[in-house]
């Protein structure tokens, strides 16, 4: 059973039944869940954690799903906090974590997000969906829709990379390229989808991505048990994570399971797409669009985050920052982590 | 701690301490671990794995390793069981089950083995090893030795796929291509390892990898509630986890944690490498070598498995059987599996 409440609009607190499918609100702006804490809170304690599925489906009194029968998963989640003691120990932190979550089923942490949403469309009766990606969301997407027996149309810029391209296909998805980002993508299905038919599965346009991203926060939580590290660094493209991460903890302390303090949210761009950075900077609460992005961290090239005011306020809320990093020092990581940890970043 | 007591050779039941450093045994066959289960039995209840590690080291006291402080791990093995139900319904089966192996750390099931011989080479003093690989395990061992801080030295056949000679290579260790197969490059390694002081991780010419691999039987097991299935389906290059897994449910009985039962073990190889089909089909306890192995499966493409009387023994004793795939066939399946189930398969 699940103690989600309600949907409740990020900027202008509308509210929304939970039997509606959704996207964004009537202001413009992303939806969220909201539970009810006064139940939860007596009902479920830390302890009842113990021995659970090793997936993210672990909190499912925390997660939106009305049914289990609708539950579309393929294991996501729940992947390894790593000591990454080499790598700390060279920068001169006493203590530094990697979540790995290229262990996740398809490779990315996309899929704590697609798990979700494509489980609570099924329950909601969607049976074509389509997604915008510059990088692995688009086969997580179609991976996730065909188990659940959705028809899936992925649109792609032209250049993203081939495997990506290769692994939507090969799930079954249709897969359409297009010349230009992935806000182009995004705006070609805006237009499409009433003809078409398709439920708009793009990030934080929909309530529920945001819902599986926000486990990652419940696990670091978990996985140390009840302590939260100091600083969280997180590479930003969407910012969906970021955000999720920020909510769960809200909902921990809700719970009663953590206390009020919070790492600082340090937000990651590439600098060929800094859009959050530069906003951070002139101190600004939403971000312009960037213009003529460009990054070898495909995943990264999002010059538009439609919760770019969610990601600003967490960093700000947190007494984070932002900071960018060229394609070099990227690339240059990926050997560097490698030796030191044994670990492959994906730049 | 572990109830591990003794390396016994599988042929000719010599018996050697645990804490030496062996490959083969002086008869030339494969050595296993014995355990002690009569403390076992009496110690160690199914009840106490609850709440255990999300890894293969939930099973810790079935492992190999003396100290924890030896342990190098990545967050391998407890990899999701799928139901896969469309695909099952499409061949006929009432239940199918795909034991999902791509979540672990570096893709791959080989992490098990590497993880636990890396872990065992660290803990008897090792500081260069090296591995012959067709395909992803000289990626897996380069991640655990740099982990583990061990110099890493991989040999591949020339035409190994291009990722997994970069994905070695982007963990550090020393590649070295070689006009020839897989046998080639473990016949270089044994002429070069006594001058360069490696030791050698080729699969079945030391004691480990294979611990490592049982643990996908007890995996098995656990997640079916300790009842097994009735048959399974193993594709098999050196045939390490059929052997692996058939010891392990040998191990479970001896416990008492299940009973005398045990699946129809299946091999299942592709037509143009196919020495363990061939030699069930001939009726013979061991396999000649393959003569001008191809396929597109490049980790399967094994000519000659040190431990092929092991797998037929398994196959007879399971009264199970043998049989081969063309690549035609394998490439077919990628995309109706994904189509189907979500999960993109190797071939």
């Amino acid at each position: 059973m699940s103690f989600a409440q309600e949907i409740v609009c990020a900027r202008c607190d509308k509210r929304f039944e939970l039997s509606q499918l959704l996207n964004l609100c009537s202001c413009g702006s992303p939806l969220l869940v909201r539970y009810d804490f006064g139940r939860a809170k007596t009902a479920l304690g830390k302890a009842s954690l113990q021995g659970r599925v090793a997936s993210l489906w672990r909190y499912r009194e925390l997660l939106p799903l009305q049914d289990d029968a609708n539950v579309v998963s393929l294991g996501e989640g729940y992947t390894p906090l790593l000591d990454a003691k080499t790598l700390g120990g060279e920068v001169g932190l006493r203590q530094l974590w990697i979540k790995d979550e290229a262990q996740n089923p398809t490779g990315s942490f996309k899929d704590r997000g697609l798990s979700l949403a494509i489980s609570r469309a099924k329950e909601l009766g969607v049976t074509k969906a389509a997604i915008p990606s510059a990088g692995n969301a688009g086969g997580s997407f179609a991976a996730y829709a065909a188990r659940a027996g959705i028809e899936a149309h992925v649109f792609m810029p032209r250049d993203t990379p081939i495997a990506n391209q290769i692994e939507a296909a090969q799930y079954g998805a249709r897969l359409t390229l297009v010349d230009g980002l992935i806000n182009d993508c995004g705006r070609i299905i805006a237009e499409k989808k009433t003809a078409e038919g398709w439920f708009d599965v793009s990030t934080l346009k929909e309530p529920y991505r945001v819902e599986g991203k926000k486990t990652m926060g419940y696990e670091i939580a978990e996985q140390l048990k009840w302590r939260l590290p100091d600083v969280i660094l997180y590479p930003t493209g969407g910012g969906t994570g970021l955000i999720g991460m920020w909510k769960a903890f809200a909902e921990l302390e809700e719970l009663g399971w953590i206390g009020g303090a919070r790492p600082r949210m340090v937000s990651v761009q590439a600098s060929g797409c800094a859009p959050i950075v530069k906003a951070f900077e002139e101190n600004k609460t939403t971000a312009g669009p960037w213009h003529n992005a460009h990054t070898v961290g495909s995943g990264l090239r999002v010059p538009q985050a439609v919760a770019d005011f969610l990601i600003l306020q967490a960093i700000r809320d947190s007494r984070g920052t932002a900071l960018s990093v060229s394609d070099d020092e990227m690339l240059a990581e990926i050997p560097r982590v490698g030796k030191a940890e044994g670990i492959f970043f994906c730049p």
